[in-house]
């Protein structure tokens, strides 16, 4: 072997989740909105001019930065922006998770979170989640060099308490904890404001799933000043020009309109409500979800089996091949009629 | 100090380049492209659809990825693509420069390659540029853990030949060379051919400077599908979906129009070499630049005082507040009616 080849960084490769292409599918997998952004993002991209996208972008994302500090009512100085959430959180690990102690994270969980962690040479333990998926939260009673865990929690779709969130925060005043909200617009409760009280505690939410944004890539965190500076300084060191013209643009229009937003969740919510009926009636068994899919089980037939028939029939959800997981399907909530169609396909599928 | 704060990493904190607001002003500080983006980009920006902005971009970047590989005849699998190539390198740098032996740039050079190696505990070495501000290749014969530099050299504007270029890989077959060709396009002759000849070279460009595109994001590296792949495994641990849709679509667009993209470069460089006269005649001396900006030293007035003046009448150019630089001024080539303004400032400011 070549000496240089030595030296190369040593990751599992990830695979990220499949991106069908094609018009005449139903795709369940993930996790994308089944609503188009908010009338504002058309015009506004139907207003965009190209001659400006000769220059840089606002290395500060000043405009979405305020937009959010508005929405949230935080200080400018409390908000972070980045390439989605992932961008985020890889910025946040790299930020605070510098201890010899390690970070703990559920062991059923973002996946990503090990990949991280396994990226930047971060040591990790990952307690085991209560048989019925929750998080234990003395599990995280112990010394640590930061905690992170999804709330409500991926790919289960169980929602902690926020008074369960604060207990676990007072516990741990010597790391950074980062509760993950990707899904938290969905029905949960946001603790965003306990960064008011915890000056240890980071915020991350994303325009992807609730705000229909995922092809524009946003994410955001929010949290003490002390610790978005320290955010800051690591973002300026790695890239300072990340997020571009388009996404600044478009981005600020989709807070914008909190009409909008708060009629897709409305649908979504419905559906998914209409959804967790259909599925028991079917015979399959989901902890109770409150985020825009559902984690299900079914009592008599392999999961495996059912996603392979629904994949042949163009109609995707997503499956770990992975213990603990790996009988059950992660189905997205789409729109009422992509759930009928779904339904469908598997009222004839499991009666046979 | 609250014991979480011990585990912040600590870099200095970057400061990006000025963006000033505003119209009235002639800005030559960053570098950037005076001419709009290809007409292609205007068209597909005028045509794009914002429903689909609801699902996650394609993480393997394909349509941009083939466009490259097609415009500069490479597999690809020899073809990355990032957020900027400032982006492409931080991954460069996480992926490929992790020996105990010190990395090796040059002390004048891209800021940002001590700013990475801080951020990411890297061990470097600086060799000194020579008076002329060439590179000494003979400098870089020593064993190391990579080598990276930009060709042309920023901010002197220096182009070294290709021959010597080859010479220095050809001394170096145990670690991973990059040449940074973030201006290759105004004049120099990219190094791209090598990475045929040796699988540790990796050629970085990018769309924000000679393609018009700083807003948009794009930067790319070439090099050996063995050097890919591994930067590919790290980016997708980092965050799968880095290139936002808008990008993807923008930026093969500005790969096509291959006849305005020359006739961009043409006029660019033409002016550059006006502008050598004109400032020659105003008592200036800078290297022969390869580039779209001009690394100029006035013979009697302080570089200080004139950045200061132009400041003063909105016209902005780059200035170093550092040692051996801080007596020069980078100026960026822009329009001849901006370039015009700029020498009929300074024609009245230096006869004073």
């Amino acid at each position: 072997m070549r000496h240089w080849k030595e030296n190369i960084r040593k990751v599992a490769p990830y695979v990220p989740g499949e991106q069908p292409k094609g018009m005449d599918l139903v795709k369940l997998n993930t996790n994308e909105n089944p609503y188009p952004p908010a009338p504002g993002v058309k015009q506004a991209l139907k207003e965009m001019d190209y001659d400006p996208f000769r220059k840089y972008p606002d290395p500060t994302a000043s405009d979405l930065v305020s937009a959010l500090s508005q929405y949230y009512q935080v200080g400018e100085d409390e908000v972070f922006v980045g390439v989605g959430s992932d961008d985020v959180i890889a910025m946040a690990f790299l930020t605070f998770f510098n201890s010899e102690l390690p970070i703990l994270f559920p062991d059923v969980s973002y996946s990503f979170y090990k990949v991280w962690a396994d990226l930047f040479q971060i040591p990790y333990e990952t307690p085991v989640l209560q048989e019925d998926f929750s998080i234990r939260k003395e599990d995280y009673y112990k010394a640590n060099g930061g905690i992170i865990f999804p709330n409500p929690n991926a790919p289960t779709g169980l929602f902690m308490p926020l008074e369960e969130i604060e207990e676990l925060i007072a516990h741990n005043q010597n790391s950074v904890i980062i509760i993950d909200e990707a899904y938290i617009d969905f029905g949960g409760k946001s603790a965003m404001e306990l960064t008011k009280k915890y000056e240890n505690l980071l915020v991350v939410q994303t325009f992807s799933k609730s705000r229909s944004l995922a092809g524009i890539r946003i994410g955001y965190a929010i949290g003490h000043p002390d610790l978005i500076r320290a955010m800051n300084n690591v973002k300026y060191s790695y890239n300072s020009y990340t997020m571009n013209m388009p996404s600044l643009i478009l981005g600020v229009e989709a807070v914008k309109d909190d009409k909008y937003f708060k009629e897709c969740l409305d649908k979504i919510i419905k559906t998914r409500e209409e959804a967790k009926v259909s599925l028991s009636k079917l015979g399959f068994i989901f902890p109770d979800s409150m985020t825009n899919f559902i984690f299900a089980s079914h009592k008599e037939r392999r999961a495996e089996d059912i996603y392979k028939a629904l994949r042949e029939n163009r109609i995707f959800v997503r499956y770990f091949n992975l213990p603990r997981l790996d009988n059950y399907l992660r189905i997205t909530i789409g729109t009422e009629e992509e759930m009928r169609q779904l339904f469908a396909f598997l009222e004839v599928f499991l009666s046979n």
